[in-house]
């Protein structure tokens, strides 16, 4: 145990997320050695994260103003509408340089037992969306795993009844660069159901 | 890339040491969804460092009064100082529980290439101290690398002509637990050559 401050600031870092004990206290002694212009940077940003960040008021990323870049982008796709679950999936996707639509952020994924019902998502903003702008298919891009599923099943009943718009959901198979021997079963099974005509 | 403050904290975040972009971002996100008066707490401790820590004005620890912990502890053997790089090598020498004097923190090891002399580091005051304190023995616990050893070899130099002083070092040998036949050259040497009659 260090005496004072020092320990404090480890105590405050240590309960960041994926920050051990010894990370920091490796930061702490970074930070009692920084520049206190650096570390003034820093505690502003905090507090700007503190008041609340904005979210684009259509599709719920995080926001500068009251709409995203992207939602206010006139060259973007207004037909198609990726589903995603955080601002983190957005980037994702973006960086692919394959996706000219726009998003809806649902803010997680279906959960129940944390309590994560379609209420505590953006469900009724998305329908609103469809129902309001033109759209003509929704991707759905949640996770692959047990919650991003069960999200999916529900997105594609719910806008099953939706005339004239359909729905996808991203591709699921072999990653790319990995080889055939190492993939677990479901990925490899999904990979052969998913097979396409060459 | 993220829009406004978001970003700001992701790259804020992303230049302390250890933490990469994922992490960062990780972070930042958790950051985003933190009760505010949680990141209060932290922006006031960073603001406590930013305004500088105090520290002992006998060892040169981290210490939340003029005088730390271990040098106000009049329990401790006054006449053995342990002479470390590092507060964070106080805390790992007073982890084993076998020393009971004193510290000495350099804060750093010679390393001319960096700018680092001997007027950079707490010598001046370890002169001062042994001059001024009953010592009897100066244990130097420099890291056990290049600049650590050169360090020791410094201070063993300097030490020498105090009357009635033991200098000495910690032992270098086989970590415990470890595998002779995984022990570098370097270790295995230094762990023949220091061999103990039992």
């Amino acid at each position: 145990m260090y005496e004072g401050v020092v320990q404090d600031l480890i105590d405050e870092l240590g309960r960041l997320p994926g920050v051990g004990p010894k990370s920091a206290q490796r930061i702490a002694f970074h930070l009692l050695a920084a520049d206190p212009v650096d570390i003034g940077r820093l505690r502003e940003v905090l507090g700007k994260v503190a008041e609340g960040v904005q979210f684009c008021e259509i599709c719920g990323n995080v926001s500068e103003q009251s709409q995203c870049r992207i939602c206010r982008d006139a060259r973007r796709d207004l037909t198609a509408i990726c589903v995603v679950e955080e601002p983190k999936d957005v980037l994702a996707v973006e960086r692919t340089r394959e996706f000219r639509g726009r998003y809806h952020v649902l803010g997680g994924a279906l959960d129940p037992l944390s309590g994560v019902g379609p209420d505590q998502l953006r469900m009724r903003e998305l329908l609103t969306r469809i129902g309001s702008e033109e759209v003509s298919e929704v991707i759905i891009a949640t996770d692959p795993n047990t919650e991003g599923e069960a999200t999916a099943t529900y997105l594609v009943r719910m806008l099953r009844d939706f005339p004239g718009l359909t729905v996808t959901r991203l591709a699921h198979g072999l990653p790319m660069g990995g080889d055939l021997e190492f993939a677990d079963e479901l990925t490899l099974g999904r990979a052969l159901s998913g097979r396409r005509v060459l």
